[in-house]
């Protein structure tokens, strides 16, 4: 006899697709849409098709959105464009409510380990848009580690003869960290980095 | 500006709503739903939508079946009857695959502060149920809080004039557990049940 009636051990099952979801916890959100009123699971059912149909890359800047170029692309200081690995990390960005320019997400990094070549990220799209001109800086904001590194120096070698300024995030102690509790890579590099005050 | 598409927002909102699901959690689901080919989307929904459309209360023990009559009622021995709160703790106990009895889920327990009283509850289906003969032990097998306590002595004391045998749930430490980290009520409680060696 199983556990689950089948609609049941169906839906468990799709739940844990999501990124770490346990069986537990899968069975827990289960039971959940399981009692909720029925409008309340259309609802949940319509928003999960609502962004496979509604949801699509810029096609200036391949974050998502759902027209045809974002708002952020259409409303913003076009001469600042910050380029991040994924859409995510547009979101990690915004939040700060500091940052004026635009994005340029590339949908992945250098990887030679996972067969990505510089061909497979969106850094064709990013030349294109430099070639158009405007553009005076372009940060790079992938993350520190060696994929993310990597990515930046090619991308900076490319961007160099353009007379393009190109800048990195900042690297160092996190803000209310404590030195005993930083790794050694962040430490050395918050040391060598060191600023006069 | 807004961080999220309207999509992503109402997607990330509908994830806010399973339990122990944050602003954080629910935002990373929304992604891996974005990110998903449109076929496991489309199977997702499905899955939502499936479990409110086939999924309903079973006529006999109130555990969730997709037949009229579940597969425990049908196949399993009649005579003992365990009876639990919710449709979760028949799982919890289905997983020991030691039970051979049947179940009555009585979907709440007895609860004065929250106005649940005992006609609120399937206690009525339980003693018609007793009523049609053939049962020898009733197993209360609520949880061991106030409220699931006071159920179990309620439906206890219905019982008995029928002459049926009411059993509880033993209490005491975990298997594995430590003295030192047991809390008193269940120390108390493994003392005073105290079994001969």
């Amino acid at each position: 006899m199983e556990v689950f009636i089948e609609p049941i051990a169906r839906l468990i099952n799709e739940f844990s697709k999501l990124p770490g979801v346990g069986a537990k916890t899968a069975q827990r959100y289960a039971y959940r849409v399981v009692n909720m009123p029925e409008s309340e699971a259309r609802a949940f059912a319509d928003a999960i098709l609502g962004v496979k149909q509604k949801v699509h890359l810029c096609k200036v800047c391949g974050n998502f959105t759902d027209e045809e170029v974002c708002s952020v692309c259409r409303l913003r200081d076009r001469s600042t464009i910050c380029v991040v690995k994924e859409p995510k990390d547009v979101v990690a960005l915004e939040k700060l409510h500091e940052y004026k320019g635009v994005y340029h997400v590339l949908h992945g990094v250098i990887d030679p380990m996972n067969k990505v070549a510089p061909g497979d990220i969106r850094i064709r799209e990013l030349l294109a848009r430099i070639a158009e001109g405007g553009v005076n800086e372009v940060i790079m904001a992938t993350n520190p580690d060696v994929e993310g590194e990597m990515t930046a120096m090619y991308i900076a070698k490319l961007l160099k003869p353009l007379g393009v300024k190109v800048t990195r995030l900042a690297h160092g102690i996190p803000v209310g960290g404590e030195l005993e509790y930083t790794d050694e890579v962040t430490l050395s590099r918050a040391l060598v980095e060191r600023k006069e005050l």
